[in-house]
């Protein structure tokens, strides 16, 4: 519990590598997330070598973390591997379309998560890199991944060289609904971002970048509409290229 | 790390009620995940009262977990309260596309393994319902969700009232690639479901259904061509009327 509720993302890294064992045993546990009909429909894809690491590193936008991480773990939501025992056992497979590509995401997300809460229980620290989505296409070629395969998300991973601070998180309120959804007036809204807003660090985020609210960082700056809907269409045709149809 | 080896998912619960308390301090822990640009992408809602249980058990076509377990938490993701906050602080929000929902529904899938966690921590036991995606479109209307909200999944949770063997896992190899992906051939394939298809129960599993190979079982019987193409195009119309257009 604690381990949880005492995640910070990790940015900075030991010049120190992660031993085969220990990575190893993080799979394993992320493999014992509950997953579709126990189909397993993930694989991981663990880059260490320099010159993988500085393919990857462009794909990622260059961030730091994605530079200087000695892991990077690509959670891939995969119908390649059951397929194929499917039709070498005279069966059919169905899975060449959306909502199995969904529940193939699904899974390998839970299986994300439970490996980095075993990162963080080996001492590790773990950054998730939501850039994934952006560059599927591209990675896809790096990695070699084939048909029926997704990349849903990257962990990077490490031996931590910094101790931040846990982020603000908005009220329980806002998050936990009680039978159906509370749906939030405006001075309901105003409340549960107060505090985020009132941080001296967001303060900073709003000056620095010569906005007037903070949400305008997030739409203008950060998480753009034009940025979103280039690359909403830029996923969904990998998508169907890597053979899930719709 | 024990906590993670040793899930199985439990499908038979005590006739008791789990404390609100306990169920804040699992959604909390839920939410210290990391989440994409620290948005907090989702929300959380709670079916405890028996007549809404009965209302959503039929769109998890009635699965005896469904209908037994004393609390339901289906897990959505959320781009309806983040806007919203948007629009009150002079920025435009542009989430109402396809990147936009796959962010949110990948900070929901982290927050529900975390709960799990944390859930199985207070010696609780948990169910995820891959239902939950094939009957979105009921579920939102149950609890009542608004647009740029999207269920992605459910978990049921109570008081274990019983203690399954773990589920058999292929080998760490099919799952692990070392720095690009190694795609199987005929051999590979056959000994990494070998453990499975010679299970007892997985033989019975064939015998019962009268086929001849366990794959056929998971192809003509627990996930169809047809179901999953029905189901594909049905969340595809789902998710587009939710405001995330494509």
């Amino acid at each position: 519990m604690e381990l949880l509720n005492q995640h910070a993302s990790i940015r900075k890294f030991e010049d120190r590598a992660v031993d085969p064992k220990i990575l190893e045993s993080i799979v394993y546990s992320g493999s014992r997330a509950s997953t579709t009909g126990n189909m397993q429909l993930y694989s991981v894809v663990a880059t260490q070598d320099k010159e993988n690491r500085q393919r990857l590193a462009p794909l990622h936008f260059n961030q730091k973390v994605a530079l200087e991480a000695p892991v990077l773990l690509t959670f891939v939501a995969d119908f390649n591997r059951f397929s194929k025992w499917c039709t070498q056992n005279s069966a059919e497979p169905g899975y060449s379309n959306f909502h199995s590509f969904f529940s193939a995401a699904i899974d390998a997300l839970l299986v994300a998560q439970n490996a980095c809460i075993a990162a963080e229980n080996y001492g590790l620290g773990i950054c998730y890199l939501g850039t994934t989505t952006y560059n599927a296409k591209e990675i896809i070629d790096v990695l070699k991944l084939p048909k029926l395969t997704f990349p849903v998300t990257t962990v990077a991973i490490g031996y931590p060289a910094e101790k931040p601070e846990l982020t603000d998180r908005i009220p329980l309120k806002g998050i936990l609904h009680n039978e159906t959804y509370h749906d939030f007036n405006e001075a309901e809204i105003d409340e549960l971002y107060a505090y985020k807003e009132n941080l001296e660090s967001m303060k900073q985020f709003v000056l620095e970048n010569g906005k007037e609210t903070l949400a305008q960082v997030f739409t203008d700056i950060r998480y753009k509409k034009s940025d979103n809907e280039f690359f909403s269409a830029k996923m969904l045709q990998t998508i169907k290229e890597q053979g899930f149809s719709f």
